[in-house]
């Protein structure tokens, strides 16, 4: 059930389907740690969960219950806690179960000082609720971005380097560290409106040109609007970092977090919602 | 729902308990990839799966699907491969469907060739079928230790430290990295012949000491018998590191792997079908 390469994987049990994903956060940490120190541990923490709700999100789950594993060199017991003080917080905020944990320490595999973070989500939804953009998606179906928080949890490599040449200035980069923005109760909103939803696209590693390929049928592609430009902050990173658009696109989500595809009847209902 | 400290969370859903667990394979990879290179990498991604089946097995749930995550400094494709077959094996042979996975390339993270792995495992069983140590171990009760492959995945710093100082031979090495054993099957059959479990404990890390006591009631105590003796392996470990009991009891399963705790009146049947 479900592609490979699909955000979520689904498991039919007992006229319900489970969707799960797990997933980091990826070099996000190096960066966050380097600037907050044990402070950023609170926001990758919501990172992680924000990610993971949003990638089954998309299948048209809610969230039942989440798992996390906190590895390092060594174990910073402030750090397990501060970490687990944003899982919480972003469990609570899209009504998840925190079920259990595991923390390793292992100095022969990390780099001194350096942890990974990787959580499991295992959500559910009815049959009949299932999202599948490869099913549903039409031409002339609009598309309609929701807004990111910043680059979430992807291109933080790319950010980085341009860190390490000393191309970006300390307060630019606080702002590129935001936590992952969560879709939950923005989807919640749309499906109580009863509003039919073709396709949901979460924009991670592969941007705006990689990852709306995973949820269009065949034939049909994207087309941005002319007037369609990349929010401020990548704009700067564009400049600051003199990155082609064609990388942008690849590379971030350039403002755009994720992605709602439905018939143009719905278009002004939903841009309605999101205006106020 | 369930302990701070369980092995398995529990969680209600639908008439059913969904079960799960998330878990690495700790430093046991460094000293496996050492010594069989990549080879290592079926084994450990059945070392993987097997813990968590086992985690969630003591609660008496069997496996519905299994997630993994892979991170390393690069990714080696042939790596990724050989880690999938194994998990692929594992989840096969415990009826449990590998449902989704991420792989992560972070040479900031991860010291140059080392290799995390962690795996995420969801289970189900009734309400009716919950085995829960706390509320149904007796005194008196009878416990019976089915054999462990190996150190599993516990005790391979102190392991890893013997074959630094040339403690070990290479052959012995080799034998101290079977996989986990998988306890699935075996608990399968004495259920299925309606043998009451009041208890299951996995032997993981804290060993023969610590792990009793997350299943067994306060007030009660396991008693090893006076004739109780760890088994082979772990006696040339103990000898050729010159490890005192204790702290032999505290780190390795000394060969046993899962504890079964019944009354008294089935010990022969238990017995009797591990004989053969």
């Amino acid at each position: 059930y479900g592609d490979f390469g699909d955000f979520g994987g689904m498991f039919k049990f007992k006229g319900s389907i489970l969707v799960s994903s797990t997933d980091g956060v990826g070099t996000k940490s190096i960066l966050a740690h380097d600037v907050f120190g044990n402070k950023s541990l609170v926001n990758l923490g919501k990172d992680l969960v924000n990610h993971c709700v949003n990638d089954i999100l998309v299948k048209g789950a809610h969230p039942l219950f989440f798992l996390d594993y906190f590895a390092s060199s060594n174990i910073d017991k402030d750090a397990v806690e501060l970490f687990v003080e944003g899982i919480s917080q972003s469990c609570k905020s899209t009504e998840c179960v925190l079920l259990g944990g595991e923390t390793a320490e292992m100095p022969g595999v990390y780099i001194d000082g350096k942890m990974d973070f990787v959580g499991t989500i295992v959500g559910c939804l009815d049959e009949k609720d299932v999202i599948d953009g490869k099913r549903d998606v039409k031409k002339n179906d609009v598309v309609i971005g929701l807004r990111s928080s910043g680059p979430h949890t992807n291109g933080y490599s790319l950010i980085r380097k341009l860190v390490r040449d000393e191309l970006l200035d300390d307060e630019f980069v606080k702002t590129l560290l935001e936590p992952h923005r969560c879709y939950y109760r923005d989807v919640k909103r749309i499906r109580e409106r009863s509003i039919p939803i073709h396709a949901l696209c979460h924009i991670t590693g592969g941007g705006l040109i990689e990852n709306p390929k995973r949820v269009l049928p065949d034939g049909l592609s994207l087309k941005l609007n002319d007037d369609f430009e990349i929010s401020d902050m990548f704009k700067i990173l564009q400049v600051k970092g003199n990155i082609s658009d064609n990388e942008m696109l690849r590379v971030f989500n350039c403002g755009v977090g994720m992605m709602i595809i439905t018939s143009e009847m719905y278009k002004n209902d939903i841009l309605d919602m999101f205006r106020g």
